[in-house]
């Protein structure tokens, strides 16, 4: 391998609305790409502080720890567990979609005692179905679900769960990868004990840092372990050492670019308020989910229980749906996600978070699906979802 | 928290010359801001492709299985420990500063049993010494070792490692976090079974991705394993899967700026090339090394086995060198190290990685550490240490 095999990068313009990244803001690109301090000189210090108030801001928290683990979302959802389980632990999953099934997949490798809830995928728990698990299995460690399934579009109701959670002595674990930041994730109100998300959804940065809070109970949970957390990397004892203000010992170094990028994603976020800004999802999607219906395509999730940031649709019957996602990045440059796991091949999967959810994207999307279909034989009145979606805006 | 108290993003102007991040190229802070594809975009898994290639040709190996972990270099060295350690395993650590303790703290989280090795802080393991542990130690599943030791400046000979540990049937594991691209990591020469490094030392890049390499051997290894790695998100074989060319498997997004940053770090290491870009390091560490000789700095690291790319010194006898770092970044925006753990106040360390190694550099710290060091009260020639490195230069 010679250098003159690789060119230039020239990568193709795109309108990401797929299930993340999203589109990133050009002032969060020009402060990624800012000169670097060192990640222990005072100037970041300074930073880092600002990302965890802003952080706080977005999580609706006011937990001391919160702060962005060097990771993808992923990573998140890994330093969640691995931290608050021991082996032995009884922890109650929900499974609904891929990302729960990963949830129950790091429990079983911190060897905990799993306790698998089902439902089918698309649909939510109820409160009911998690009160009924906690009265019969005793004595649970964490109860972890996630609030917005990536690969249904459903939106776990939280309300009332911390309550349920705190009843039985079992901390409350939630996934917010594809909620914060364009959905509530209300932390405290909610009782939630450990949240964590990931950049590159609705707080629109690019991927690589994931978002997360303990709770001072959660906390607790980890200084009580018998056993040290089987993660270095993602030990929140040391890492709380790290982001401390006055301690900041050194764990290790900070993905700074990425700090950057988050601390202007964030400035984004709360220059437009968070209420504005869930006000602004719920909206293009509502007119995006209008247009979609005129096009043959049904929603997903359960009625009452979809996310706005990320629209899931079956796709229109008789479709054959690849060819069409992959008109749509050839010709009109737009990408969308399909399905994954069983809804391989039966769903497509729009995201509008953060800068992705805009008027113009929502007709974007219409026209050039509407544009694939017709080139795939299917019959569609030109304009019809844009005209749907017009009509929604207009009400 | 509001927006209005987070102030626009204005770091001072650095020189890097710590351990690490090193100063990194306009070229790849524009790279980095570049507008993002999907990170299962077409167009996205060519550039995997070329990054991995040029990992290669850094890592001199023809390894296919040679990616970029998202994380950090510690990432790097867990996913190294994580995937080739099973519990009861025997694996054999050298220890002679702060990241082989790292290394050893990880064998035991993942339930394996240390044989640790030490030699004071600062000197290296003969081979002999790593001969008669496996000699002794009868089956042993790992040899780890740290290539250059980022907290003492030593550099561990590699030269006939890889063949003794064959003959053991141990697989050998090496840090080459502050090596990779600055110094010499001949991964196939070697017989190094595993090798990680991170981006921000010697490829110049922002911090936020971990070079690692695995052989055939460390990867029948992993296939092998009775029990599931502990780490989902480091888990080598379902990686293995996302980054092999017509497989793809969704795992987890990649930090995509990251990678487009770490592509254009690579290129400009392999336009200069391997065997300048090493002589460069050499070059500029000798004259450094001269001129902090004149200012009462002896070398930290043994010698014949002092890194190029991180010049550790003793501090000058009586000089209290925390202020004087302080009074470095305060006055000429000069970035260097102090010591770790056991040497904490003892030495500085001078990074010359990279883009940060560079003849200006080298006469920039010298002449910032002697105003400092005369404004502290210490008798100092002016400009007799950058006379001593115009001498090394001259030879």
């Amino acid at each position: 391998m010679t250098a003159a095999l690789v060119p230039e990068l020239k990568p193709s313009s795109r309108l990401l609305l797929g299930p993340g990244p999203s589109m990133v803001h050009p002032r969060v690109l020009r402060a990624m790409s800012t000169p670097l301090l060192g990640h222990l000189d005072p100037e970041f210090l300074v930073i880092m502080n600002e990302v965890q108030g802003m952080l706080r801001a977005v999580f609706q928290t006011e937990n001391a720890f919160t702060i962005a683990i060097s990771g993808t979302g992923s990573a998140g959802m890994e330093a969640a567990l691995v931290n608050v389980v021991e082996p032995g632990d009884k922890v109650i999953v929900g499974v609904s979609g891929v990302f729960g099934t990963r949830l129950a997949d790091i429990v079983g490798r911190c060897g905990g005692q799993l306790v698998k809830l089902e439902v089918p995928w698309g649909q939510i728990f109820p409160l009911e179905r998690i009160q009924e698990a906690l009265a019969k299995e005793g004595k649970v460690k964490a109860v972890a679900l996630v609030h917005a399934e990536t690969s249904t579009g459903a939106q776990q109701p939280l309300e009332g769960l911390g309550m349920v959670c705190r009843d039985h002595g079992a901390l409350l674990v939630v996934d917010a990868v594809t909620s914060l930041g364009g959905v509530p994730v209300e932390v405290d109100r909610h009782g939630i004990d450990v949240c964590y998300s990931g950049t590159q959804k609705c707080l629109s940065c690019p991927p690589g840092l994931a978002p997360l809070t303990f709770s001072l109970r959660a906390l607790q949970a980890v200084r009580a372990r018998k056993t040290k957390v089987q993660s270095w990397y993602l030990d929140v004892s040391m890492i709380a050492d790290y982001w401390a203000e006055g301690k900041r010992a050194y764990h290790h170094t900070a993905p700074i670019s990425m700090v950057y990028a988050l601390r202007e994603a964030l400035r984004i976020v709360l220059e437009e308020g968070l209420e504005p800004r869930f006000a602004r999802h719920r909206r293009h999607s509502a007119a995006v989910m209008a247009g979609l219906a005129q096009l043959g395509c049904t929603p997903n999730a359960a009625e009452g229980h979809r996310l706005p940031s990320l629209n899931c649709v079956k796709t229109p019957e008789g479709v054959d749906e690849a060819p069409i996602r992959k008109a749509l990045l050839a010709d009109a440059g737009i990408e969308i996600g399909g399905g994954l796991g069983p809804l391989v091949g039966k769903i497509w999967r729009i995201g509008l978070m953060g800068e992705s959810s805009r008027q113009e994207h929502v007709f974007a999307v219409l026209a050039a699906l509407e544009q694939a279909l017709a080139k795939a034989g299917r019959k569609v009145r030109p304009g019809e979802a844009m005209a749907a979606a017009a009509a929604q805006y207009a009400r």
